[in-house]
Order: C-alpha cells, then structure tokens, then sequence
C-alpha cells in the first residue's frame, strides 16, 4: 500500500506522515518512511539550488529535476518496498508537482507526461489549510511575502481542484492535530481493507 | 543562426566546432561558442553524477536531466543570443538526447515531449565516424568495453535515422581534419545565404 501526504507547506504533512508511520508500525505493519524532495542526490541538488536557490525559478525546470529525483525515487525505494509487502509512506508525492509547476503556469498535461513512470498512490492525502493559516504558523520559521502567498494560493485552488477530480482525498487540517490524526487513521484503514 | 555539432565521443565535434566558431570569427561574425551538457549548476550535476557517476544509469533520468540543462541552456543563453543577431554553435544538443537515451531505449516522442522548449537548429551537422575508429581515437584518453560499444553503435545507428529523415546533415568526419572543416565550412555558407 502506497500512500502519500500532500499540502502546502506548513500543512502539517510531515508531523503527520510520522503519526502515521508510528500508529502502523505499533501494529506491527513494516512501513517505509520517505519524502520528495528525497535525500538522494538529485533532491539534494534540487534543495540546494532551487528551494534555496538565488536563481531565476523556472518551472520547467523544476518539473523535469523533480521528476527526474521521482524516477530514482520510485525505482530506487518505492517500487521495491510495494513487492515486498510493505506500506510505503511518502511527504509529498506526484501532487506536489502537479499543484506546485501547475500553479507557477505549466500545462498539468505536460508534468503527467513527465512523470508518466510514477504508480499513483492508493491513497493520496490532502491535508488542506487557509494560506492565512500556514503564514502564521511559518512566520516564525522564515520569511513570507505577498508573491508567495498570492502563490500558495494557487497552489491550494489546484490541489483542492484534483481532490474534486477524485485520486485526492481532503482532509481539514485546520482543527487540533489528534482529531486530524484520528480522520486520516480512518482513510487509511478503510483503503487497508480494499488493498 | 544556430548551428549544433553531434556524433559519438571522438568524432571531433569540439576541434570542429572551436574551428568553425574561429573561422567565423575571422569573418567578423559574432559568435557564440557553447556545449551540452553545459557548465552551468545541472550540467556540473550531470558531469559528476552521471556521465563519472557509479550508480546505476537510467535513460529516464539523463533525459530528464539533460533536457533540464537544456531548458536553461536555451532560455539563459541561445535565445538571448540569437535574438541580439549573433550566431551561436553549440558542441551537442537535442540530437544528442534522442541519439543517446533512444539508443538506451526510451521512445523518442516522450524524449521530445520534455524537449518541447527547445528551438530546432537552422543547422544540425553528425559528425560520422566508425565506432571502430572512434575506438582507436580515445583508447588513449580512457578505458572502453564491449558494452559501450555495442551502445555507441545503436547510437551512430539512430544518428544515421535523423540523417534519412532530415533535420540532420552528416558529414564523413573519417577523413583528414581540413577536408572535414572545408565541408562543414560549404554547409554553414549555405545555410547563412538562407537564414
């Protein structure tokens, strides 16, 4: 079973893949843990010189290196881990470049074709929150500006436009972090059943 | 006007290229001299963790990652450049990535479906060599196999196919340096009259 957290940053995608991975691991399912941008060394490069970057972003760009650390990704961890029965539990996933580029002008037709190696999950979360709300809670952590919430908006109109769409599931994550825990312990053993 | 050099490592893609760009120079052309991959951030990448790296080699990710490279390649420096008049030569480009991963399996259409950004040259020139001697060439510059060449030949082969189907013009590079130079020297007048 493949399943994957998606949201803007802030969202609480990556406190909650670990609930999660802890509450399956508690009863005793093997569950395998990982992120995009991964730790190998295409997500290195792309942390280092796009996130953090000082250059112009392009999302052309960004499509193709984030693809590009999904192949290895996919066929490196996630492929292998599936044959060998295990959960695989990802912070972000296909979503991310479909609403991220999309959402910075892209066609989504373009970033599909791209990426069309990538299994889709069983199970795709949307942890879904105002950008007022995720402002807030990273202001401690680093700067924000107006491009980039006029941005996150955009970002938040696509992945709410794919949970209509179906392959996303939304779930409210402005509410307190064990009500949402408890919602997405519900999705995820409902999909269990039917895996 | 844009004029790309390609054919497999050894073919003298670089002496012609530096020739050609010299020559032109001498004209009193403006001339712009650049590679693939390039020496930009993606380009550094791919030298040191694909074309030097140990891991597993996947055609998925060298083409994404070449047509990354590309996209800044193009919007960074080839099209600023032909829009100020100049003429710009480029050692490598998007045949290299259809000849290249098509030559380690992957379908060209999704090869030029990541490259949809990227201007076609007003003039491609294949410098055709032998695998064979191409062996001979750099046996001293480093170690060959049995595997490489019998992918180099699949390559030389798909080179040949853009040949017949037009878009690439080949130029027998088996022969002594001048002659080659003269010819590649006929095929950019030609194309300068028209451009």
């Amino acid at each position: 079973m493949f399943i994957t957290f998606e949201g803007i940053d802030g969202s609480g995608k990556s406190t909650h893949a670990k609930m999660l991975c802890e509450e399956l691991r508690r009863r005793g399912l093997e569950v395998v843990e990982t992120k995009e941008p991964t730790p190998g060394r295409i997500g290195s490069f792309i942390r280092e010189n796009i996130e953090h970057g000082s250059k112009e972003r392009w999302m052309e760009v960004e499509a193709l290196l984030f693809a590009a650390d999904r192949f290895e990704h996919v066929k490196g961890l996630v492929e292998p881990s599936l044959k060998e029965g295990k959960i695989v539990v990802s912070d972000r996933y296909i979503h991310s470049s479909l609403a991220y580029q999309g959402g910075g002008g892209l066609e989504l037709d373009w970033i599909n074709t791209l990426n069309r190696f990538a299994p889709m999950p069983d199970l795709a979360i949307l942890l879904d929150v105002n950008v007022e709300t995720v402002f807030k809670r990273i202001s401690g952590r680093r700067k924000t500006n107006f491009e980039e919430r006029f941005y996150l908006e955009k970002v938040r109109e696509l992945y709410l436009k794919f949970v209509e769409e179906g392959g996303l599931v939304k779930i409210d994550a402005e509410r307190p972090l064990k009500e949402v825990h408890t919602e997405i312990l519900l999705k995820v053993e409902k999909v269990l059943k039917t895996v």
